[in-house]
């Protein structure tokens, strides 16, 4: 397949105006074809004036013809499986097998969001019929039902190149609650967002929808990214990065003239704790699922568990086993040189730390941008003295905090900012005994995960993959399964609406047949 | 009933530091009983700590025992009417009748949420079940719910004393969630404040809750109003009142190290599109009908009509009728002095402009504070051409906009920033002809009415009352309704939980009977 460069605006192809970087092979540090321009400032202004016009239709697009669209989006993504096959790993380090996974995590979604359109009752459709004769006064007939928002900017996430980026669960979830979407490719995977992106202009014209439901624009995100999200027309926008791109985004956001909402998926160490029974019980069994949690993706997961709470005199039954598995892993490629830097940081800074000690990492092999599990240790009273400690490491590393009693434990669940997930494991008798660990879990996280790892986020309708300031901008949200769309969509109220001009999801015949809440 | 003047924290009185003012009779300018005082920096610190402990148990409070709380609170302002009835209309310029109706929508939309607490379902419980044996991989358990955010911050309106204040939509809402409440009492009417304050106060005391579920703070915005929505634990912000206040809030709380969202309903003009062919066949009517949701309160609501759009050569089929009843009309008391100052100040601008023309005015009565009805006329392309005639002229005021075509209509409605409402009269023909023009209002405003005026806003489960920005500081909420509890609530998610540690909402068996989506 032969990749052009340039961005994808509407039907479109962008001329550019500058280098906006070549992707990086990170095994080789190799550049790869072909070169990628940034989006220019007319380009992208082109690009928010179609999205605001297909506006226009495709707030008013039925549900089956958005569910046709995403069913189109995935059918063309697996037709190009091949190409992300040969394009992704060498942009990503990624294994093939992780592209199919990926891919077919992309598409579930798009089909799971098409499924939910063709049922149609998420609109949430409220009837309250008029009663002419109340006293004192009548009372009239009102109506609501959900709406889309207005063109929304999504920024592709670097780990995630198809599941969290161009054709993700944000462009998916805007798509289907009837926003056109522009996405800001992220420039790790330039290649992989053009062969997705390709897919998704050619969808829109199956379907015969207004070319500017989708474009792609290439940049950077200072230049660009910032362009998207002060432009007036944009109404919304979705985030998946770090802390500082995120916070930029919601304060650049919240300082425009018309404030928008920005969903921005931030940082997490997402906290595990294990309790003194089980770990006496079960404690290799717990050391193996830690470590397999830790490594999967090369801990590149906004969920990995960066961090364990043991008591301390069961610490000793998940240490062995954990150093044991950690000692005899190898390194593997990250995503990138910037995150690759970032984690040698991270490591080199736990590694220098007076509370810290190192209780085992992994052998590095020959490839560049190598990133060796590692495991640290230190002691509640050290971790909860240290305001450094809470800090994301983004990669295969976790530090074990051993505490006393309850009490410290408390301390420790309560020292936490806003996070992803919280998990405990315990006997049954244990969490019964300690039932105010659900508490201390909740206020910090948005998804409890009992006798499990926090990897493994479920794409399904009760799936919140959110949570408090500053695991996301705003813990009202979830980025993955069916309430995402919902980050989208407004409420709008017809009062004495004749019937011929309400909304079918509205109408007195019910002509979809959705459930609806009625009085 | 011997009122004291001072804030209400928890279970207790404040001390105050300085005076905040007595509240005035409008009608006389007559400083009214007692002095009330500020609360100091050490009271706001206290109350909120009381709502941070309050909340560890209140989030947890069964639906049962939060609505036995609400009806409580409905009930001891209810036993408290004749002190409200002594007291709002001399602080407010308001008559007793309108005391006795705002006291029944507050005690009603108490009822209302205690009512869809008891009934359960409102939580949204969404059941995805494991699937141990699905391939590649199992699936987990996942369990959703709504939960409460955590203290909440509450500005009373100068506008609705009761219904918008103390006891009001924000307050009942937050409660109905599990979020304690503090509210920041209005300068403008002080004593009705304490008067339902202590009705909440002993409300929390009769149902056995923590003191610290609500307080009442006297003291200015700036500092009382700021230092509320800066404190580290207050996690959302209820406010209705001008633009450059709710735009103050929003600002600061973006600003915070932990941003929070504010729910600010500010300034609407709500448009009201009036067809030609109606204006012909029943001008009277709609005449008679304009007049009367204009002057409704002294033209003191959000919902008020300030701006009619109609077509040029049915114009003088409403203009004579309409200047005949407000020539005819007498001036009203308004809420206080700042408000009164505030609207002769729109009049003077309208008399001064070139553009625009005064068709009516009513007559000036001799009491303190009084607003003159009035109509204004202008047309299309003065009104496009200046920049300054959108403005919220708040009280007993509309303009008068003529336009000539379908097409001017629509870049009148364009022209709009968002809106509260938007209404449009017409017969089936003309509505049938324009159906574009629903879009155009579903653009603006959050709420669609269709041959009636704006102003009554139904207290229901489909009741928007928001629209987007600069209407509300957040168009995906509504301030009034059922839908109002989902702006103090965040989704959770139990991943695999042990049946026993499950909310009752979500357990197996489904002890509560409610409604849940089930896989």
């Amino acid at each position: 397949m032969k990749l052009n460069g340039t961005s994808i605006i509407g039907a479109r192809r962008g001329q550019g105006i500058a280098q906006a970087g070549n992707s990086i092979n990170p095994a080789t540090n190799e550049e790869l074809e072909p070169d990628y321009v940034s989006a220019s400032d007319e380009e992208l202004a082109l690009a928010v004036q179609l999205a605001s016009e297909a506006f226009q239709t495709f707030r008013s697009t039925s549900g089956k013809n958005k569910a046709t669209l995403l069913r189109t989006i995935a059918d063309r993504i697996e037709a190009s499986l091949d190409h992300l096959v040969a394009r992704m790993p060498l942009e990503t380090g990624l294994p093939e097998m992780r592209v199919r996974g990926e891919a077919g995590r992309t598409c579930g979604q798009l089909r799971m969001f098409a499924a939910m359109l063709e049922e149609g009752s998420w609109v949430d459709a409220r009837i309250d019929r008029a009663q002419p004769d109340r006293e004192p006064l009548p009372k009239v007939d009102t109506r609501s039902m959900m709406r889309p928002l207005g063109p929304v900017a999504v920024f592709a996430a670097s780990n995630f190149p198809l599941a969290f980026s161009t054709a993700g669960g944000d462009t998916a979830s805007a798509l289907a609650a009837g926003c056109p979407v522009i996405v800001k490719a992220h420039s790790s995977h330039s290649g992989t967002a053009e062969i997705v992106g390709l897919a998704i202009q050619q969808a829109v014209a199956d379907c015969g929808l207004p070319e500017g439901v989708f474009s792609l624009l290439y940049g950077s995100g200072r230049t660009v990214g910032q362009a998207l999200v002060t432009h007036p027309s944009i109404k919304a926008v979705g985030f998946t990065g770090s802390y500082a791109g995120g916070r930029a985004l919601m304060d650049l956001a919240a300082a425009r003239p018309e404030p928008i909402p920005v969903y921005a998926e931030m940082s997490a160490i997402n906290p595990v704790v294990i309790l003194a029974e089980l770990a006496k019980s079960k404690g290799d069994t717990l050391a193996e699922g830690l470590f397999q949690s830790l490594t999967l993706g090369v801990g590149q997961f906004c969920t990995n568990p960066g961090l364990v709470f043991i008591q301390e005199d069961a610490a000793q039954h998940i240490t062995g086993k954990l150093s044991e598995l950690v000692s005899a892993s190898a390194s593997a490629t990250m995503l990138n040189a910037g995150i690759c830097q970032a984690y040698d940081q991270g490591l080199e800074h736990l590694n220098q730390h007076d509370r810290v000690e190192l209780l085992a990492s992994g052998s590095c092999g020959g490839a560049l941008n190598q990133a060796v599990p590692s495991v640290f240790k230190t002691t509640a009273s050290d971790f909860l003295a240290a305001n450094d400690l809470a800090e994301e490491v983004f990669g295969p590393a976790t530090l074990l905090v051993t505490y006393g009693d309850d009490q410290e434990l408390e301390a420790l669940m309560a020292s936490l900012g806003g996070q992803l997930t919280a998990s405990v494991h315990g006997t049954d008798d244990e969490l019964r005994r300690l039932s105010s660990l659900c508490q201390w879990m909740e206020a910090c996280a948005g998804r409890l995960v009992f006798n499990g790892f926090p990897t493994g986020v479920e794409v399904c309708a009760s799936m919140v993959h959110g949570g408090p300031f500053p695991a996301t901008s705003d813990g009202r949200s979830t980025s993955v399964g069916t309430m995402s769309i919902y980050r989208f969509t407004r409420a709008v109220c017809w009062q004495d609406c004749p019937d011929f001009l309400l909304p079918d999801e509205l109408k007195e015949s019910n002509p979809l047949g959705i459930v609806r809440a009625e009085v």
